[in-house]
């Protein structure tokens, strides 16, 4: 496989986006990572769209965002992944350029969340996973599929609603301290603790928000990316899982296998392990699931997230420290915009770009993970400065 | 690049297929793909599924169909490019072999589009291109799109209702000879010249039908192929290409630039010309778009598909024989089945294995052409024998 690097990452400012339409939004992300990479859209080889988009108007967001962005004639694809399109748009640039097809490749992740109203937007996030056999019949949403891991995880190894909102706390405090974050405020453990239910344990400070947002990130095989940049960041490895549509046929809701099968893809084929990774992303939709991402990532053993998030070792000068951008909880989660965003993130912790919220960077190994529905998918991706 | 063959194909049944959900749909295909090429779900590295899906109650349509065929955990992603998604999740799954990331890839192809009324599948077709502008504002249907190609290239070239009518009774003759097409009955040019119209010039008997099908193909590195198979059929190129999503931002309506596009990539990549290849697949929606494939492909010179169809040179024993399948006219055209469906047709022809609608074989050179919308999307694939 050809060794690809990032040269070049932007992204929008997230929230509710009324101003800006997909196309729009998108290019506020497309426009700064090709002025970063300093190339032009006719030096792309290949683009790929992650979006989810079941509820556009238009049915072809791909085309309308590539020609917006000046894109034709160049190929291009639509990715879906739920959640995780954006890394499935990733991957599919990064092999356009790792199989030799191009030299430079651009993945988009953009998502317009709130052009239905609310209530749509949650039916339609809740028939993500098996429609017919869960939401139709059972009536679960999605809150309640990740409350489900989320009592069983109490449970089983005595996480508590603290620990819980101690993940909401973190991620909002950098969220304050990230200018293109949905909420840029910091919240006391009190405030979540004291926010109402949505699905129990989860409250609404347990939730991430529904927001708008766009991040996009070009790509170059080696001999393209030590032409245009000094500080390329590689990708060393991606690793990619799905688990059952069903969540019935699963064994048990302590993780999310996905996780586990894609994060040990990923290193194995880094040649890494988890003790080495500086920085990290994770899927934080709910607060549960960056619990489960810790255990499922390997940065501690299963069963015990909820002490490492209370012993404060995924904040900066802890033993890994994750969302320093505010994650999925604070920065919002248009979700093809999701997996570009991590991405963009960890190539500028990487590149000690990330001022008040920079990570120590000592291997130079960043991670990002991302699931789709719940645990239906997951791309994990292993960036480094090496 | 890593050579990557194709070591199995299997298709469903098109038609109207309420028998069947879109799971059970998929895996008529999965399965006899699986089976020809000698693999278990176990050993696909990753696998791609293109669908466009609008209408469906299931907004994650790849994990319903990955579970059901057995996939989880491997690595998954949707792929959409309108009425190309077959092709790209086709190209997604080669590149996964071809970097080198997995041995053994598969791209399944799938589309239920009865599940909803015709005038809603019209509504939501007739969206493909730029709702807002086009469908909303000006109200053009898909069938409309076309027509505007089909008149400029009556008033330019002097192409006749006639020639159009004789495209569609070529691939219903076709049809009638393949089990698994939703028309297999002959049509005489006096009915297809007799049936209403749908949008002067095109009429019922100009346009496909909406059809419900799969088909999926199995990759494989050239290690892996030559275990598997004495027949590898190979990736010899795949080109793509894309265009305006606005129609009025076209320069003319006489051809789809983005196959002249990706069809001078593919023959480049492949180091082939159009006059080698000894048999195609050609994206025939709607009558004259198989006519401005003739052309836009290099089969014949700009101007002349209609002379082209009229002297028989795309039947057997003509210069290229075209569409031996039925094309999308008779076969049908679920969307995201249709360009593995055309990979498997020629895979078949290469093989020798058509039956009575063989064509004849020197080169041993294939070509599929899928276009998404009206040449917003293009994909050309070029398969070989050696």
């Amino acid at each position: 496989m050809r060794r690809v690097a990032v040269v070049g990452v932007g992204s929008s400012r997230f929230g509710r986006r009324d101003d800006a339409n997909l196309s729009e939004l998108a290019f506020e992300a497309v426009k700064p990572a090709m002025d970063e990479a300093g190339v032009d859209s006719k030096d792309i080889g290949f683009a790929s769209v992650g979006t989810v988009g079941t509820w556009y108007e238009e049915p072809l967001p791909a085309v309308v965002v590539a020609e917006y962005a000046g894109l034709n004639p160049t190929g291009l694809v639509r990715c879906e992944a739920a959640c995780a399109s954006g890394s499935g748009a990733f991957k599919v640039a990064h092999q356009s350029v790792a199989s030799g097809e191009s030299e430079i490749a651009m993945a988009i992740g953009v998502e317009k969340m709130t052009e239905v109203d609310t209530p749509t937007t949650i039916e339609l996030i809740g028939r993500a996973g098996n429609y017919l056999w869960e939401f139709e019949n059972v009536g679960i949403t999605f809150a309640g599929y990740y409350a489900l891991y989320a009592s069983a995880h109490m449970a089983q190894y005595g996480t508590t609603e603290e620990q819980l909102a101690m993940v909401a706390v973190k991620n909002h405090k950098y969220g304050a301290m990230n200018p293109y974050a949905h909420f840029q405020k910091e919240i006391t453990l009190e405030q979540a603790l004291g926010s109402p239910f949505v699905a129990w344990p989860l409250r609404v400070y347990s939730c991430c928000p529904v927001s708008d947002g766009s991040a996009a990130i070009i790509l170059a095989s080696e001999q393209a990316a030590k032409k245009l940049t000094d500080t390329p960041v590689w990708v060393k490895a991606i690793g990619t899982a799905s688990d059952t549509a069903n969540l019935s046929k699963r064994p048990d809701y302590l993780g999310l296998r996905a996780t586990m099968q894609a994060s040990k893809q990923a290193y194995e084929r880094a040649g890494v392990s988890p003790t080495d990774i500086d920085v990290a992303e994770v899927h934080d939709c709910f607060t549960i699931a960056e619990i489960l991402a810790y255990e499922d990532l390997g940065f501690c053993e299963k069963g015990s997230g909820g002490r490492m998030i209370e012993d404060g070792e995924t904040y900066i000068g802890g033993r890994v420290p994750i969302n320093l951008d505010g994650g999925l909880k604070a920065k919002g989660h248009p979700l093809g915009a999701t997996g570009c965003m991590m991405i963009a993130e960890v190539t500028r912790q990487l590149r000690g770009e990330a001022g008040k919220r920079q990570a120590p960077i000592k291997n130079g190994l960043g991670l990002a993970h991302n699931v789709g529905g719940t645990g239906h998918y997951c791309y994990v991706t292993i960036l480094g400065r090496e």
